[in-house]
């Protein structure tokens, strides 16, 4: 089973890499870019069936070491 | 409008950050975690309302500096 974790900055927090990659892409012409923010994606493959306990787990997962929760959101989606 | 990127590493690609994060999980007693890739996701608010030109435009965006795209696959998915 996959799990596919989103994590992202929470709305509000300073974002400096998505702040770069704004200021990146204005100094190259793309004028038309008013903001970017940057995050990450995790995906896990899992040597277990129940989506129940996955979801859980990976929840667990996130709150642990994936996800910086003070600062950042994450969201699960599994895959079979 | 709104464009979504995501960035992944290339399937048969070295990917040392999912081998640490897999590596972390596992050492945390995550004894299911068979592997994990790590990517990218970036968010970027546009001033253009064109779908088709928004896209054309996030694809060069993607190809001059987002991805790295000998080591790196991206999708775009474009949000009103």
């Amino acid at each position: 089973m996959k799990a596919i974790v989103h994590i992202r900055p929470r709305s509000g927090v300073l974002d400096p890499q998505g702040q770069a990659v704004a200021g990146a892409l204005k100094h190259m012409g793309f004028d038309e870019v008013l903001s970017a923010r940057q995050g990450k994606i995790i995906e896990l493959e899992l040597g277990d069936d129940d989506e129940q306990a996955v979801r859980q787990r990976v929840q667990k997962m996130c709150e642990h070491l994936l996800a910086n929760t003070v600062i950042e959101d994450f969201s699960i989606s599994i895959e079979p």
